[in-house]
């Protein structure tokens, strides 16, 4: 079994090797900022956890304190914006399983099943510390003050939680089918890497996941029917063999401020699976 | 006083703000990367070392031993080249020193002045590990198979070794002046970075540093008179206020592999000092 120390310094690789990969269409990348978040930012965000993946894969602390320490702990950097909390919410398990023994999925979906109301309380004040963008779960709105109290009236988990989001939000539907996409996007992303290197291989693998599904957060901020469009130009850029069409998409879609942040945090979590399986790059 | 894991981010974010900045005439950055050794690359020796700043920042270990430890994490993710090793010989001590109360300065000067003949074996260890390349200490050849025995002999430290080196190696000689460039620096980046960014600050403050004294890796490669050179040439890239001198240079130091990797080192180290002491950004 890996080092708590080891499984924290993953993470920290899968969040900077999906940062500084490139064209991710209408995502930071090595070589484009967004004008109110740099590559600096992101750099901040992703070392600043450190210590909440080594917490969480010495088996210490619930799967929602872990997201609310990780979101607390880009306060303490001056950052409050939200620009890992994706990649926060799905690496977070995945952390946690990689401390138990055994299968890596069988031990996640161990993890997801022993969240809690408490975990469910936790994610909801990361998730206000760092004013995320999605939509609102019905039951349980974000803006509802009381909502504390709420989930412990309805005994609601976190996964419970995420069963609720899974039909708008990726990253709630990977916690509720046990990571399905992010395991087999971490088997193809060992396969294109070990083909394509490292930049191309992490690049072919985001256009293809965009392409085969839309993504949440352009959905939840331009609409299902941009989402569709962009996930159809990603399947045009993915025909390019050179990535010039995917360089011309990224500056659109840049100049758009459409940004497909739920697809990067999926491929962060894919490559942190890769990488706890000893991707060879 | 700063808890370890924090002051071990601040060695992170050091390395790599250095690393992600650019134009750095000639040095890896954000969107360039040497043929043999990627962007990639340096982020896994960037992340690969937090343990030990965080052991360093713990008060654990000697100087000569941590350098060695983290020469060996490389060699675990299967990176065996040199990326980080001026800037890691460099951070050590600087780690060291942010562990002990009071002034910063004053106890690197301790930290320094207490280093053994341990820590010089073990940073000949650390070395030969890495297989840097710096100009041979006249006295002992780094070549030399019975170099533990001949340090011990000598009852040559750390410090000592640093002191004998000091005339052709930017690292040496700030070990020998107590960090008094880093430390001028530190301060000319907080100012630079107020004022311009981070980006920029950091590209101007390397100019400056690289137009005053001339690289010491590049003159082990290539001779005084390269050196003397590319330090002119630094001069006039900071007189263009809108770097495309610069872009320029490092588009002919990278066609000619001339890398200034020491003052690269001395850039992080001073990020570094600048972190430690609360740099905004």
């Amino acid at each position: 079994m890996m080092s708590p120390d080891r499984v924290a310094q993953c993470a920290q690789l899968a969040m900077l090797f999906e940062l500084s990969s490139g064209p991710k269409p209408g995502n930071v990348d090595r070589c484009h900022d967004f004008p109110d978040i740099s590559f600096y930012h992101f750099l901040v965000s992703a070392v600043s956890t450190y210590p909440v993946f080594r917490r969480a894969a010495s088996g210490l602390g619930g799967a929602g304190s872990l997201i609310l320490e990780g979101a607390q702990s880009w306060r303490s950097w001056n950052i409050g914006s939200n620009t890992h909390f994706g990649s926060l919410v799905l690496m977070i398990p995945l952390a946690m399983a990689a401390a138990r023994p055994g299968d890596l999925r069988e031990a996640l979906a161990k993890v997801l099943e022993e969240t809690t109301v408490q975990d469910a309380v936790d994610f909801y004040r990361a998730f206000q510390l760092v004013d995320a963008r999605v939509a609102d779960v019905e039951r349980f709105s974000l803006k509802d003050p009381a909502f504390a109290e709420r989930l412990r009236q309805k005994g609601e988990t976190l996964q419970g939680l995420m069963l609720l989001s899974q039909g708008h939000d990726l990253v709630a539907r990977e916690w509720s089918t046990n990571y399905e996409r992010a395991f087999l996007l971490a088997g193809r992303l060992a396969e294109r890497i070990g083909k394509h290197g490292l930049n191309e291989g992490i690049v072919r693998t985001y256009l293809e996941a965009l392409a085969e599904t839309p993504d949440s957060l352009v959905q939840a901020k331009f609409g299902r029917e941009m989402a569709r469009q962009i996930s159809l130009r990603a399947g045009e850029a993915l025909r390019d063999a050179t990535l010039d069409t995917a360089w011309q998409m990224d500056e659109e879609l840049l100049a758009q401020d459409i940004n497909p942040g739920s697809t990067a945090d999926l491929v962060a979590a894919s490559l942190f699976i890769s990488l706890l399986m000893d991707l060879r790059f």
